[in-house]
């Protein structure tokens, strides 16, 4: 299962967003909570709940959140999404996220970090020579659901790209993106991503000055610190 | 069952208790909760409960609250109120409400634009050339409603008139009224809405007050935004 | 049973510690409660709860708080003291308090405003010709109180003495009085009260305070503004 | 049982402090609950909790806290200390404190005010002229303990020292002290105390600071008013 | 079981840390809670829950956590850990902390003060010359592990080196763990710790920062003073 929840640079909405129209997948369910804020959303004057579940005739699924989730309940959000996962057989759980980079602005193409929880998934990568996530701290609501995976000896992947961490970075999820075709082995044209930068950003406004109040609350900042262990 | 909650412009309340006078709709009950403020009203020296139940001979019924809401208690709240609503027989609700527009001083005829949760709703209005809501976020008590109708499959449908976002606008809620009696196919003299637009103004403060403060912890803010999907 | 709890002007307290001095009631209980600060009264030495019953031989009864009381619990609380009231065989709750004008300075005799849930006791008061509050919103203590006497159809009357809104006002005190002994046919001298105006102000200031405190949040704005339904 | 906890000037910690290294009193036991503040003290290098007991071999016994209680628990803490109390034997409780005066560094030899509860308490103190508190409010962790002797009509008394409101005083400690050991009948030397006062006053510092917080919320200001039953 | 927890200085992580290094002690558990942030971290690649446990083949076990615990949990945390400490057949807990003082700049080698909860324990450290800490209070995490121990009669031992109170201090981890090597009879090589102190400063300020917070609330101030029962 594709997962894309608001964080660093919001690469995980705007790339699953992405996917969802360009790989044709389908609404088939959504998430809900008396603790999310009122929200609904209308498509082609359609309702949508702000966070959904898709998928293609195939396996592939896909967790989407148009929202930024309250910090306070990532816990049990990541508890309750991994169970009902696991429960539907999903395989995996592959994360697309951002990890915020000082020279952003000097980057053309953003690298991807890979950080994975089971030894077999590293092994696999490492093959692959796909850059693994080397050391350091993650925060947030990947950090939440990773921990759960570690918990769980469940097979979790976050693809986390170069990105900026305030502003809403499309060529961050574009690179996430191109990543996560290759592993997964479908097609997918990013070319309107990258061309649509400055609109996306605008757009998603609201969306990342949420996210960025939900980031200070859940151990973001620790993320541009080493831990004591490697000091 | 007809529904004006403080939100937007306060179209709701100034909608639906211009509809009570001039449809002299009969009070048949009310909502109280350990969670609302301690208010009481008088008119005519008879004490009313703040959020009340009225109706007609006929088959129409309104909910009107005279307060703003209590935004964490905005989920339990829906909850309830559609629960009573299907348990009562009513076959849809209709919330009359407002759409913040910037440029809402240069409109003379504030448009009305619809959301509704059903497929045979949406086909209704739009073979009547009624307008429907296409893309966007709501927020705030009608959103939340709006879900609770989108998890029970139940009519919801929300009438939204272009409105300003800060201050009672009689001028919308008579838009929406308008669109109302259209629908539900009832006469009703909106001038006087039109004409009492600075006194309502002034009269409202105290409750435009506290809802704006109620809609700053509901989500409202994204309703400025475009979701990811869409962006 | 009459009742005093701070409100506007401290109407309530001044008015009925008065009466309990000058009818010479006796103390015949008390209320307590985990969420009251911690405060214990002492008079000629004797230890007093903040929050007391009175009574004389015959069937006058009087509850009466030293403090303000916490704006989250009024719901609770008067719920409690309602049930309390009918349990004991009390036939209405009589509340002293008082209604702010913004011209109290240039006002000598406060004119008291009656508000009655029974529809028999607004009959009985406008026979008489003592005028009942018309049209307007009641925050706090007392319309907590009020609520819970319309949901039992319980006889629940507040008597308002124009007042002050941030000052303690015995004049107001002394009005609510006379009016109180018309209706319940006992005499009282109100003289002393209006001498010991200066005096007393000084020395309620701290309950003055808290009771401003308290209203912040128990809906006394809206108070000044008139309801949707009559705008 | 003699009970000295942090409040006016200190008065309660300097002087029970001050009877258990004079009076030899021995350590029995130690109060504990995961709302206090995670504090350990240690003494000669031994561990000590900050709430504890201590008693001589007659029946002298002592409950004394090094730290400011909070006082969001002072109800469920006087009555648990209460309880306790009673159930050990205990045929009272003296409260060693201060009453805050403004003229206080005029006065040589601070007054010691008597709260008692019981009426055969008062005439035993009246009879022997000690001072009785006349009139006013207390707050605090002693109003809230002398409540709970009101509810379950048990001895409570306490010795109000005339004290600085926001300093340590060991001056008023002393005050407070010589009365109960002539109400106890037993000797005590209190000039240390005096000498040291500078010394104590810098060395309690952080003591006093988290006093004078804890008193905001403990309804201490209303000390300083009169009831509205004798203004 | 030895502890390392964020307190002053860090020195508790920045010793266990190294300990686990140079000892080459295996990971044999961890520690998780919803209470807790949501963090990971990744070594090598590999993912490492926050809170973890080690051991050697022998018996020397290790609990070490790399982020600043919620004050508020204290309590409930100290008792987890020192039941679980317990059940699994540990002697005595041994934690490494650091005392703040002013002058730590002119310190060459920080001395380190013994706290210890059994008698036993004070009389093995004082036959050795081992300076025991006398007189004064303690907060925070330590704290609130050992009074858990002295609920519990358990050996509970601190050894805390003079320290810095708002910088990561190796130097005082330094001194910790030589003082510990001494007690448990191992060896270890101090001189690497010394040589990347301004290495080490910079990279745990976020930990430092979250730990002069979290020592808001949980006490640490009245480290400075002296308990009223000494001054």
């Amino acid at each position: 299962m594709v997962i894309g929840i608001p964080d660093v640079g919001l690469v995980g909405p705007i790339a699953t967003s992405f996917m969802v129209k360009n790989l044709k997948l389908e609404l088939v369910g959504y998430l809900d909570s008396n603790v999310l804020p009122p929200i609904l959303l209308f498509h082609n004057s359609e309702p949508l709940m702000p966070l959904r579940f898709y998928s293609n005739d195939k396996n592939l699924s896909l967790f989407y959140s148009e929202i930024a989730l309250p910090p306070e309940h990532l816990y049990s959000f990541s508890e309750y999404l991994l169970d009902f996962a696991i429960k539907r057989g999903a395989e995996r759980i592959i994360m697309l996220g951002g990890i915020a980079v000082p020279n952003r602005i000097n980057i053309q193409k953003p690298k991807v970090y890979i950080a994975a929880i089971k030894e077999e998934d590293r092994k696999f990568f490492s093959e692959r020579n796909f850059p693994l996530l080397k050391e350091g701290f993650m925060g947030g609501a990947y950090a939440s659901l990773l921990k759960q995976c570690y918990k769980k000896d469940f097979s979790g992947i976050a693809l986390l790209a170069e990105s900026h961490l305030n502003y809403p970075d499309p060529g961050a999820a574009a690179s996430a993106l191109t990543m996560l075709a290759s592993i997964l082995n479908f097609k997918i044209d990013i070319k309107p991503l990258l061309e649509q930068e400055e609109e996306i950003r605008v757009k998603l406004r609201e969306l990342m000055k949420r996210t960025i109040e939900s980031m200070k609350t859940s151990g973001k900042e620790y993320e541009f610190t080493v831990p004591a262990m490697y000091a």
